[in-house]
């Protein structure tokens, strides 16, 4: 068994950012050299998301809008009596979910023509990481 | 490290559909040979999810519900200026998730009793699949 | 290839609570003696969730709140035909997921500052099981 990990680094210019990190992740993989396994890409922090869909900004305008319904900014959340006022940050971590994980068949990610891995920031303005780990021979 | 990777293939009848994958993802364990591992489950799609739940006719017409509250058909999504009227269903995708990683122990799915796992249709009526991928020993 | 598996056990005071899993998990880790690879903590259950956020009783609440707000207990759900009463819970499960995967490098969760693992009882005062499965060398 092989393993080769990575980590990506970010430092958003908007306080939400959907960033395609695909590309990365492929890297990760061609890198380790292996052929069957499975590739992890986790977010290091908790108000921040990793998911797979679509690369279109129309769609990714639109998942904005859902979690921000769902679970808004500037609402007086409990956790914000800690001095923070990223709970929005938290609940869209929690509802995205901060990790996934995608098969790797003959060395590439085995996708259907439309996925791609983004990383979804939902409070930036600082340096946040993600760790891509992939496992296999 | 053994690995085997197998595909199913989905093209239902109705728009949104519920489809329990138990069975064959236990298939691909057994023809895999793995006795100790995991077993990932992965729509190709981004409009499709994959999630372990109830095999329970009710709870699934309640899931359906609520995700058609979260994400309603029909609304004027941004993403449907690209042609598309299917934003609902990338929506319902990402909070059902399109994955799910299962535990291989002593050859067989380490389950608790009523854990079935799914494949949810959001945007059918045509050819859709999901990926199974064992790895393990 | 190695690999370890362990179960916890719960039996909740409340309907619903969220339990801190970090130790028990790093544990796990450490019997293995997996130094690479990845650590899968699961829900055997379908009234329950696990996932990675703050350990902060005001996020907590926000969570809760967030999720009671998604799926309410007590709402005439289709799944209380059985005669069941926690079509909630299951709706509470899908959406915070069952599962969390986390990357293990050098023999430690590869976690950033904050991220710690919680189970997510939605449904307790009886007895209930996590699987946590260590894969990796």
């Amino acid at each position: 068994m092989k393993s080769h990990t990575k980590y990506l680094w970010f430092n958003t210019r908007k306080r939400r950012e959907y960033i395609n990190v695909t590309g990365e992740v492929e890297n990760a993989v061609r890198e380790s050299g292996i052929q069957e396994g499975m590739v992890l890409v986790s977010a290091m922090h908790i108000t921040a998301g990793v998911y797979v869909n679509d690369d279109e900004q129309g769609i990714i305008h639109d998942i904005d809008e859902m979690l921000e319904k769902l679970a808004p900014y500037g609402k007086a959340y409990r956790h914000h009596q800690t001095g923070e006022d990223n709970g929005d940050a938290h609940l869209k971590s929690l509802l995205v979910h901060h990790q996934v994980i995608i098969p790797v068949t003959g060395g590439r990610l085995d996708f259907g023509p439309w996925q791609q891995v983004y990383y979804a920031e939902f409070d930036g303005q600082r340096k946040k990481r993600v760790v891509i780990k992939v496992m296999g021979e």
